[in-house]
């Protein structure tokens, strides 16, 4: 288990910065045409050869580039990483996975290095051939930068129906030295991540680092910094065929991560994906409510987890927070679903700060004052399922009418 | 397992007739001013000592009434059945507890019999105390009556958001007699039953027959026909805290059923309850389209069985259909999240009778054709995820504006 990131410990945050915040990378974009409007192609290139972590969505309908990204990370270096939004490249038979690597051979040949260091993501539509020829056209005349606005345009470039591009950093002194995280994230529908370290997006996730770490702590501790962020965010439970969450660490900072400053590294990595996990929640489709919910008195972290998911993916409890409604007999009774025995003589309420059950006996409480509790942006509900020591915290989003809009008329 | 229903051996399906079409039942029902307007109580009697069935929620919060229940099913006998709308009578502590037994005793003074021969069910609310006065109030004054008009009136006062009374029999000749099956059904939201024998309603399923059956026997038998029904159709996936289905049996036909006869009787209980499970799926909360997926080639029917609901619950799924949209990587993604293991080149998706992926490659297809495949209100879609030989039948509703109007603005 990670640590609770010790935010005292975070030298600076930078929210202007993303994906090249860190040293040694630059990225590149471009408009290629594969969706109806803005930027859809994305490079990131790592200056000296990286060390990669990854992990993938579970689903058993997986993209053609989770397969190839999958692969090549078992490469011991990567240099590249390329994506393109506006089609996922899945459930597009041989032909995809064909076009998935000869993606990562444009990109192999741009940067000088062996396609097997180049890593590929894909995002949009599934089911349609991936027009390959638009991103032949656009690779060899991509300009490379880094930067805030480089940042900024590296993470339009991988949007969907995403309404806002999500980018985050933060550094941290780690052994005398200034350890950088960088990264960016898209997603906002398809979003119920259940990624593990083996591939079975729509949800894609990059990160990168100027730390030195070896790769099989990169791996686990991207796995640890997954599970309490991305894996803890659902827009509609609808684990997608493309999720992915890449993490470069090329140690141009010349800080070594080890199993004595690994905590220090854990914990900055927490912050900067849980940040972007946030994002991702506050911008799903439709969504006017970000919406926290804490589980407490769970006998595992395992228990709570499946709780705070089955929660947040209640479509009851998404559209009374739409509604603004502090209709909590909603929440009880998915906490109850969940699969979790627990006896609901323990199982107490908060919206907000306001308890309204207290050990299965409703507790008289105003409803214009809990009404207010559900009126900002950020809602907090609190959920205690008995006595036991573990609490899990997930994230979600309302169900507006805007989230209907945005899926009936998705497609063409 | 049981057999698929022959239809050949129905010998009449009157869908004028409901709670009251087999012999020796009959019903009541009042306004009692529990929700905002029509008839809110519902009394059932067996004129004739009956044996009878249950299956319960097995969500960890369950409402006062489905314990009590749960509690008088394992008197050798039952009478009677009362139910009121408008109040889930859950998650109200020991008060409501208390409650749940008035009613069983109310129920029991008008029929004349004990408190353990009466089952409770509420439906409505959570969270509210149940306001039982306005239920002692009416119960003594309430006028038995069978019949068409009967049987419209009891579905009637079941319904919360429900926009239609749902009823169905049918009649078998078995051994030379004539066995009755009746039943109604309410649920609309809060539907994703998960019912087991157990206890741990908002689906609310009554079943009468006049055939004897033996306790043991009928709850296996009931059991069998839930699962292939009741608990293959989703609105939402909110398991309810009080979703109940009762079965009464009270041999009024002079007809056993035994090891002999048992199939024909399974038969006909299927035939009703899949009926009425359909009729909750098409009146589900805002629906426009009801939609039947169809699972094969799966290694076991829990692994079809599972697979079905997942895709049935998912809000891509739902919001496609909603938009007839012939967007089947939403299908195939839903399929792949369900944690069953398969290999996606054995893929293969219909939309109606169009198929649109074989063996996980595309096929050509026209899209104004597959689009025509989603208009009717029926809608079917058929995923085959293996070589296997199992199946499974699941039922849903599309997700529409009105989803979200009907459960952002119910409550108050």
């Amino acid at each position: 288990m990670t640590p609770e990131p010790n935010h005292s410990a975070l030298s600076t945050q930078h929210s202007a910065l993303g994906i090249t915040a860190a040293s040694g990378y630059q990225c590149a974009v471009a408009q290629a045409g594969l969706k109806s409007g803005g930027l859809d192609l994305f490079l990131l290139q790592s200056q000296i050869p990286a060390v990669a972590a990854g992990v993938f969505t579970r689903n058993q309908v997986i993209g053609a580039p989770v397969r190839v990204c999958a692969e090549h990370l078992a490469h011991p270096t990567v240099r590249a990483v390329i994506t393109n939004s506006g089609n996922a490249n899945c459930c597009t038979g041989n032909d995809g996975l064909k076009k998935a690597r000869q993606m990562c051979e444009l990109a192999a040949e741009k940067v000088g290095c062996l396609p097997e260091e180049v890593l590929v993501c894909s995002t949009g539509i599934i089911g349609v051939p991936l027009p390959l020829e638009k991103i032949i056209a656009q690779v060899p005349s991509m300009h490379w930068d880094r930067g805030a606005p480089a940042d900024l345009q590296a993470a339009q470039a991988i949007m969907t129906t995403d309404l806002v591009p999500k980018y985050f950093s933060a550094s941290a002194e780690i052994d005398g030295g200034n350890v950088t995280i960088g990264g960016m994230v898209k997603g906002s529908g398809m979003i119920g991540p259940d990624m593990g370290a083996l591939p079975h997006a729509t949800m894609l996730a990059y990160l990168t680092t100027d730390a030195a770490v070896e790769k099989v702590l990169l791996q686990e501790l991207l796995e640890n910094a997954v599970d309490q962020s991305f894996n803890s965010v659902t827009v509609d439970g609808d684990t997608s065929s493309n999720d992915t969450c890449l993490l470069l660490a090329n140690g141009a900072s010349g800080v070594a991560i080890n199993a004595q400053n690994k905590n220090q590294f854990a914990a900055l990595l927490q912050t900067v994906c849980t940040e972007l996990a946030k994002k991702v929640a506050a911008d799903g489709e439709g969504a006017t409510h970000l919406m926290e919910i804490h589980i407490s008195g769970a006998a595992s972290a395992e228990d709570a987890h499946k709780v705070a998911m089955t929660v947040a993916n209640s479509p009851l409890v998404k559209t009374a927070i739409f509604g603004g409604d502090p209709n909590w007999g909603r929440l009880a009774v998915a906490a109850g679903r969940a699969g979790i025995p627990f006896d609901m003589a323990n199982l107490s309420i908060r919206l907000g700060d306001m308890e309204v059950l207290r050990n299965g006996e409703p507790v008289d409480f105003d409803e214009t004052n809990a009404a207010e509790e559900l009126k900002p942006f950020e809602v907090k509900v609190s959920i205690k399922i008995g006595s036991g020591g573990h609490s899990w915290t997930a994230w979600t989003c309302d169900y507006s009418y805007d989230y209907i809009k945005i899926n009936a008329e998705y497609h063409t």
